[in-house]
């Protein structure tokens, strides 16, 4: 397809470059950037979630597509290092899911937005002809000097990720298998997003480059490469594949909203140690930041016998 | 319908109530406003777009969709008094709508964007199963005094319009007969924010409550009067109906994208005078605010012999 998700979106970020940024940082990374005064900014971004294309409504309940709708969007903000506030939704349904189900949705929704005490503040209803179409809107603040981009990530950085990773693709596996009681199923059907670390990761000088994992570590560490024009090699052995998951669940599976990131080496023992302490869980170091050769920016993935392959570049589908 | 769309919205408002406000002011106006020091704020907004629903693709062709995408919403923000500064755009397209439609819907959206010099700051590109869906968050920036709210018209104040009504839904007609180059269809397609009005009308003391034209004025003057706590009687003689439209069309029809505001009397001679000048244009007075009765808020209208009856309460359906 010539018009994949990214050629689309490079086409759109090149039209609309003409226009004045108006004191915003463009496209390019989890979120919009808009510094507001003294320290501060706000951060913007949007997800749109379809039915049969995101989530199957005979699969999940309306509560866990409304849960899930609104962590996808924080786990963006995350990502940057900030701190969710509101949210605006978009909501079109058929028919016959006004009523209970739109009410159960919201129910959804709600307990996912009082979690991390993220306000409503608008947003659209409206009639579908055809399936559920979702729309989330996310706001989030943050100092300035806290806001970790894609695009800074330092040769001889590490790279770490903040939890095990293929759990949800191994979590829709069993759900499409009928099979929805698992620990995988459930957390593919209300993911968690990393609200609280991202903001700690956000607080931490070491930190250089962030972002979500929404399509896979594979695809998604090549963004931070693209964006800050090196290259990285993985760790086979290091890769922390979820319990039930294999390693291309872990390498390609989307979905799993852990935070990808490269701290300085220097100070990387130090983030780690105190990471554990503020969570009680691991950060888990899986490669490290290599420079690009002839402009080339690429994952590559490292045997146990030290041998380096190009990792495939594919992307996640969600069914 | 028991979830008609304002009950739904009724009913998230007061679910979500119990949620911090993050210093938001939240759902009830065109948009929802956020105050960031000194004397300024941001306002969002939110509009979804569905294919049959808002739009026939068959009807209108991308670069009117993309067109109206961005109108529809900065009219929102227009309708603040702010000044639109940026969006984000989410759209979900069947597979054969990648590629050239795509690519035509971009290029009305960026012309649109374009003449109110409005960034593209992100959004989600998607597929979907069945149907085009777009959803617009659009953000302005205004003075902290002169946001226009519904909720600050008074009794005394007369009642305005910034343009003929009813030229949209008479548009629509046209199209759904196939006679595609009317002015009204050519206004129904691709309709036009009043951008610059709603920025001069924002800087006027005078004028206390505004909010756009897109339900029709009976049902919007409505949401004035329920957040004010007062009524209205409007004028049927006074109501500039569009060229080849009815009356029912001016109260009932969707989509004109005119601003209704409320303007202290004393001063309104004044502002109309100014606003001619400003835009070449009038301001066309159509009504009075009156004192509610036992608490009903209720549009009312006067007929040439100056009987009175209470206005159908009845919503605009595109199609």
């Amino acid at each position: 397809m010539k018009y994949g998700e990214f050629d689309f979106i490079g086409d759109i970020r090149q039209m609309f470059a003409q226009l004045p940024n108006n004191g915003f940082e463009g496209i390019g990374d989890d979120c919009s950037v808009l510094p507001i005064g003294s320290d501060e900014a706000l951060v913007f971004t949007a997800d749109m979630l379809n039915e049969g294309v995101h989530f199957l409504t005979d699969k999940s309940s309306a509560y866990q597509i409304g849960y899930k709708s609104l962590m996808v969007n924080i786990s963006d903000v995350a990502a940057m290092g900030a701190v969710p506030v509101a949210t605006l939704l978009s909501l079109a349904l058929p028919e016959e899911r006004f009523g209970a189900w739109a009410e159960v949705f919201m129910q959804g929704y709600l307990a996912a937005s009082k979690k991390y005490n993220v306000t409503l503040v608008g947003g659209d209803t409206t009639k579908s002809l055809s399936g559920v179409c979702v729309n989330v809107t996310a706001i989030g603040r943050v100092s300035q000097s806290n806001i970790k981009r894609r695009s800074a990530a330092k040769v001889g950085d590490v790279v770490a990720v903040t939890g095990a990773l293929g759990a949800s693709a191994a979590g829709l596996r069993d759900v499409l298998n009928g099979v929805l009681n698992t620990e995988n199923a459930m957390f593919h059907l209300m993911p968690e997003a990393r609200v609280r670390e991202g903001e700690w990761l956000g607080l931490q000088g070491a930190v250089n480059a962030m972002m979500d994992i929404s399509d896979g570590v594979a695809s998604d560490l090549q963004h931070i490469l693209d964006e800050s024009r090196i290259s990285a090699i993985i760790s086979e052995n290091k890769i922390p594949v979820a319990k039930g998951a294999t390693l291309d669940d872990a390498l390609y599976g989307g979905e799993d909203y852990q935070l990808l990131l490269t701290i300085d080496k220097a100070s990387s023992e130090m983030v780690l140690k105190n990471f554990h302490m503020a969570f009680g869980e691991p950060l888990y170091i899986i490669g490290r930041v290599v420079a690009s050769e002839n402009d080339e920016c690429k994952v590559m993935i490292e045997g146990d016998d030290g041998r380096l392959f190009d990792l495939e570049k594919r992307g996640y589908r969600h069914f």
